[in-house]
C-alpha cells in the first residue's frame, strides 16, 4: 500500500472538480473570478519520518516551508501565504517553538510571504506539521502534461547533494576522501533545500511542463515523461552534479545515489527548442544555472525513459520517498 | 504553554498581512480580486486526543469535515472544497482507508464540496489528519467583533450533547437512568458534530457578530465577547437542551458539564434587536432552531459574562479543548 496506490484507488475519485487537476499536478488550480486563481498545495513532515528528534527547529521550520514553496515555484506562480498546523507532543517545549517560529520568520522575510492561519494541537506522541501554501495569480500554471515532441529537458542547479548528505549523516565514516567543507555543505543541502523565488518567471515563460524533484531525478523525470504520455532521452553524462558531490560520486564509484535519491528540490522542465537562445540569455541574466539533459521523444503509453543509448533507464529503484 | 499563548506570542507575529484577520476568527480572509475573497481556515485532528483507536473511520472523516465546516459555516460562507493531509502508522490497512474515503464521500454529498489535493505520508506511529477548508466568496465575513450594545444574542440548536454523550462513553455505568435510545442519540453527537448549511445564509442576513462553539458554551461565549470588548448578559435559564440531555442533567444535578464542555459545533451569534421578528420568521422558515439567551451589554476592557442576577459566570472552567 503505497501513497500512489491510495490516492489513485481512494482519494481520485473524490477529487472531481476541475479545480483539482484530478490530483495531477500536487497543486490544485482554484478559479475565484476571471482569470484569478488561487494555486495551493499541501505538504506534511513527520517526525522520524521527513526530519528527526534532534534536527534544528530553525531548520525544520524552514524545511516544513521549502517543500511547499518548491511546489509553487515549479509551476511558475509566486507564493503569498500559508496554513500551518502543528501537532507535537509533551517533549515540545517553549525554546523549540521560539526557534521553529524564529525559523519562519526568517524564511517569511526571504520569499517573501506570511502566516495566514492554522491551528496548534497535543498529540500523545510525536511532531507532525501540515502547510498549506498558497499563490494568487491571473495566469494558469504550468502543469506537468505540456511536454512535446522535441521539447528539450532541463534541470535547475545540481543534482544528488541532498541524498549524498543524508548517506553521510547515516554513515559518519563513509566520507571517501571529503574535506569537512565539502560534508557540511552536502548534509546542509540535505536539512535545508533551496527552492529559488529567481526560477518563477523562467518557468512561466519558456516552460511547456515542470515539476520539482522530490523524489530522485529518475524517479521525477518517470513522472512527468508519464504525465505528458511521452518517452524521454536523457543524457546521462549531462546530468549535473555539485563540485563536492562529484569528488564523493567518483570515489564512491556508483552515481544512483545521486540520480535515484530524493529532496533535490530543483526543477525539471521541458522547453520548445525554438525558446533555446532566449531561455540561456534569460537564465544567465538572472544567474541561474540550467542544463539541458535531454529530448522529449514519442507518445508511449508507459511512461519510458532512455539513455543517449536507447538503454531503458533501470527503474526498479522507483520509490516514493513520502510513503515507505 | 497553552494554544492561545503559543499562538499570540510566537504566530500572531508572523501573521503580518490584513487578510490572516490577526489569527482572531479560526479563518482567513484572502482578497483575490474586487469583492473576490477565499476564506479558508485549516484543522487538525489527532489520535489519542480527539479520536480515539477503534472509533469508526466513516466518523474520524466526517468530523474531520465537519470540524472545518463548522468555522467556514459560522462566517456565513459557503464551503467549496478541502485539502487533506493524512500522517499514519503501519497499523492502518487498506480497509481502514476504505471506509475512511467512504466517509468522506458521503459528506462530500450532503455537504456539496470537493477534495482539492493534499498528501498521504507515513509516521512512525499516530494518526494525524489535517483538513484545510475553502469557500469562494463575493462577500466578507461575518467576524467575531461586531457586536453593539443591545444585540440580542443566539445559539443555534442544543447545548451539551456531545459532552454528555463523551461522559457517558467513559463512564458506561453512569448513565442516570437515560435509556438506550437516548444514550446513543448522545454519543452520536459526540462521535458526528452536524454543523448545517442553512444557517450560513441567516449569519450572513441578520449576524453582527458569530462563531462555532467548539471549546464549551461559556467558554466560547466569552471568546464572542473579548472578540467585541463588551459584556455580554446571559440569561442561563434559557440556554437550550436536548430532551435526552435534559433527562441526563436534571439526574445528574450539574448543568456545567454542558455549558462548559465542547464540542456542540452549533452556532453562537449576535444580532441588533430590530432584525428579531424577520430573524425568527426566517429561521421558523429554514426550520432552523434558534434560542435568544442573552444581551450584548456595555463596553469591557476584560470579557464578561454575568447570568440574569449580574452574578458573573465562574470561567475557571475556561481551557482549551485543542491544547490540555
Amino acid at each position: 500500500m503505497d501513497e500512489k496506490f491510495i490516492i489513485k484507488k481512494y482519494f481520485k475519485p473524490l477529487a472531481n472538480s476541475k479545480d483539482s487537476l484530478q490530483l495531477r499536478d500536487d497543486v490544485a488550480c482554484i478559479n475565484v473570478a476571471d482569470e484569478k486563481y488561487i494555486v495551493s498545495n499541501q505538504d506534511s513532515l513527520v517526525m522520524g519520518t521527513h526530519f528527526f528528534e534532534n534536527d534544528d527547529p530553525i531548520y525544520i521550520a524552514k524545511k516544513s516551508l521549502r517543500v511547499n514553496l518548491s511546489d509553487l515555484i515549479s509551476k511558475g506562480v509566486t507564493p503569498y501565504g500559508y496554513f500551518l498546523s502543528l501537532a507535537m507532543d509533551d517533549t515540545i517545549d517553549e525554546n523549540w517553538i521560539k526557534l521553529f517560529a524564529q525559523g519562519l520568520a526568517e524564511d517569511q522575510k526571504k520569499y517573501n510571504i506570511t502566516l495566514l492561519g492554522g491551528d496548534t494541537v497535543s498529540a500523545p506522541h510525536g511532531l507532525f506539521i501540515t502547510i498549506n501554501m498558497l499563490s494568487r495569480t491571473n495566469d494558469s500554471i504550468i502543469k506537468r502534461s505540456g511536454a512535446c515532441y522535441g521539447d528539450d529537458i532541463y534541470v535547475t542547479g545540481t543534482i544528488g547533494n541532498s541524498a549524498i548528505g543524508l548517506h553521510l549523516l547515516k554513515n559518519k565514516n563513509d566520507n571517501l576522501g571529503l574535506d569537512q567543507l565539502d560534508i557540511q555543505k552536502l548534509i546542509r543541502k540535505y536539512h535545508l533545500p533551496g527552492p529559488r523565488h529567481k526560477v518563477i518567471h523562467l518557468i512561466k515563460k519558456f516552460a511547456s511542463s515542470s515539476m520539482d524533484t522530490t523524489d530522485g531525478l529518475i524517479n521525477d523525470l518517470l513522472v512527468l515523461a508519464g504525465s505528458s504520455g511521452r518517452k524521454f532521452i536523457i543524457k546521462k553524462n549531462l546530468i549535473p552534479h555539485s563540485i563536492s558531490a562529484k569528488k564523493f560520486l567518483n570515489n564512491y564509484g556508483d552515481f544512483d545515489i545521486a540520480l535515484y535519491g530524493g529532496d533535490d528540490y530543483e526543477v525539471i522542465f521541458t522547453s520548445p527548442m525554438k525558446f533555446e537562445d532566449k531561455l540561456n540569455e534569460y537564465a544567465k541574466k538572472i544567474k541561474l544555472k540550467i542544463t539541458k539533459i535531454g529530448k522529449v521523444g514519442s507518445v508511449s503509453k508507459n511512461p519510458k525513459l532512455f539513455d543517449e543509448n536507447h538503454t531503458e533507464f533501470n527503474t526498479s529503484y522507483y520509490t516514493f520517498k513520502h510513503f515507505k
